[in-house]
């Protein structure tokens, strides 16, 4: 089965997304479609696929102009890339819809009148993205896909959360965390207060309100935020990844000693870095989306879009989206949480 | 001048008080008052303070016994040792307090009734934290004193973070930037949209919305938020550089090269460690109190506190509190910036 690939996505597309496409083609034995604009797309592909692996081109009339934007600009646009490609999925002609586009953008044409919509039940889909701890990876939702929340979005966030837990982590009963301003039960804004005890109530392993430092400790399997606070904390800790990487490769290249020091350290390094770096998480699922949605940084490079379309390939070789469409509708036939103490 | 430092504060108390106090009188000659429980600091401080340093010790009678809470219970406890340490300074026998216990503990002791209060026209005190960058340091507030808050609480943070990007980091005009989910103006949660214009207007060098790559790229000297949000940032930043440099110490001692590699290179480690550890960062200003007070990390070991004792020491040096008394009542005589447009 196929992963398609939105060609006009990252901010140097589409030369990334055409050595993804031949990379996972080649590695995963797994078939990609390109989506964007064929004459631009074709001689650059045809150059390139010596080999002839299964990476083909569906063609995307529609591009934005400089200065458009993906969210406003698309709407008049039904043949742009990021709707040809999700319409592709809906047709059943790929397993998974991956773009280095505009979050908004991607949620706007996954979400509008007849293209993918919500899993029945689903309030607000979430971008869910999994973070580097301790001991593996806490998925973190939403990072920004809604920065207003209400109490009720924050518990199907955790709800949703657990299910990727179980069926794409593995994890029999996933550790839940309400992100806070401290753990102890009481503290956080009025959302958090509110939230707390639909969770405790809600039958899911909530373990109580984390920091960062359960997060990445390893402590907690899923971290439950309004997208507001999600997008801070992932830029955040992104940047000041960068920002200690940086300065490691500077004073290690500052003195003779320490030059030859980083050069027998350096495969530690290498493994360390891969492990914080997005080139390595690669994208970031649009959770709650009957269908399954990818977004990617607009800085990826060729390798981050493969880790991408890896992540989607493992991600569609689970049940989710069943299990998802399950698990909404029996917690929705369920009473509410506050009527049920 | 003294420099007041809460003896019963830290985790480990009050041991590493005991030794920072001492150690601070050693390096910088100034005199510091250790409060606490006399019978208890007496011994210890005998000890160890051979030299006759300048350190004494004022009483404090009341503590907080296990399981009760520096912000509830010390309501009742009128000599408790953050209550006594804060009545130092406003009896002038102090130009700063220092105090690694709970944070809602000092805020309620230094804001209540007969305490030092805030600065006439301040209407939140917010947590004040310098976070280190690429060229040097932004200092981000609200992180935690407010988990709720108004756009005209987020405009006078921006003033007060002005003032002191001004006077303690003697940056001539810095930039302030609004933490939000996207740097485009119109990005935000409701709070974030309300406080833009109000930014626009201020007359502050005001920058636009930032997110973690700009604070850390050193590209603003001043981010104004939530309580809420800087506290959740400011937690997970400090718990990804935890992590990466468990990481990076676990790898580097796995191999024999690397090991090596590692020896030849720990001079630039040491000094990578040091500009992102709290031991360095030592404290956080409780800015618009009327007085100076200064929080360190329950965690806090004597490194740590001699570090918040220098911060102290420094901050004393400069006119910020008069500073800020000026510039807080120019402002509330302007008119209201919605109105000026």
């Amino acid at each position: 089965m196929t992963i398609i690939l939105d060609a006009m996505g990252s901010d140097a597309h589409p030369e990334p997304e055409i050595e993804a496409a031949l990379i996972s083609a080649e590695t995963f034995g797994e078939e990609i479609i390109l989506v964007g604009q064929e004459d631009v797309l074709r001689p650059k592909l045809d150059a390139r696929n010596s080999k002839k692996l299964p990476v083909t081109i569906v063609h995307a009339s529609d591009v934005l102009e400089m200065g458009e934007k993906a969210v406003d600009d698309s709407k008049r646009k039904p043949n742009y890339s990021m709707a040809v490609g999700l319409r592709l999925v809906i047709e059943g002609r790929g397993r998974a819809f991956v773009s280095a586009g505009n979050t908004g953008g991607v949620m706007f044409n996954a979400l509008r009148s007849g293209s993918l919509g919500r899993i029945p039940g689903v309030m607000r889909p979430a971008l869910t993205q999994p973070f580097p701890t301790r001991t593996g990876k806490c998925v973190v939702l939403d990072t920004g896909a809604n920065a207003e929340c209400r109490p009720d979005f924050l518990l199907q966030f955790a709800l949703m959360g657990s299910l990727y837990a179980q069926h794409v982590m593995k994890i029999a009963n996933p550790r839940v965390g309400l992100i806070a301003n401290g753990e102890e039960k009481g503290k956080g804004n009025q959302l958090v207060k509110d939230t707390y005890p639909l969770l405790e109530n809600s039958g899911l392993n909530f373990i109580g309100n984390v920091e960062g430092k359960e997060i990445f400790r390893g402590e907690v399997d899923v971290a439950v935020t309004d997208g507001f606070t999600g997008n801070v904390m992932l830029k955040s800790v992104e940047a000041v990844a960068e920002l200690i990487f940086e300065l490691l490769r500077k004073e290690l290249t500052a003195t003779l000693p320490s030059k030859l020091g980083a050069m027998l350290a350096r495969p530690a390094f290498r493994k360390l870095r891969r492990m914080t770096s997005a080139e390595e998480i690669g994208a970031t699922l649009l959770l709650g989306v009957d269908g399954l949605v990818f977004v990617g940084h607009g800085r990826s490079n060729a390798k981050a879009l493969v880790s991408a379309i890896r992540l989607a390939r493992e991600t569609a070789d689970t049940n989710l989206l069943n299990e998802m469409r399950q698990g909404i509708q029996e917690i929705a036939a369920r009473p509410a949480p506050t009527s049920a103490i």
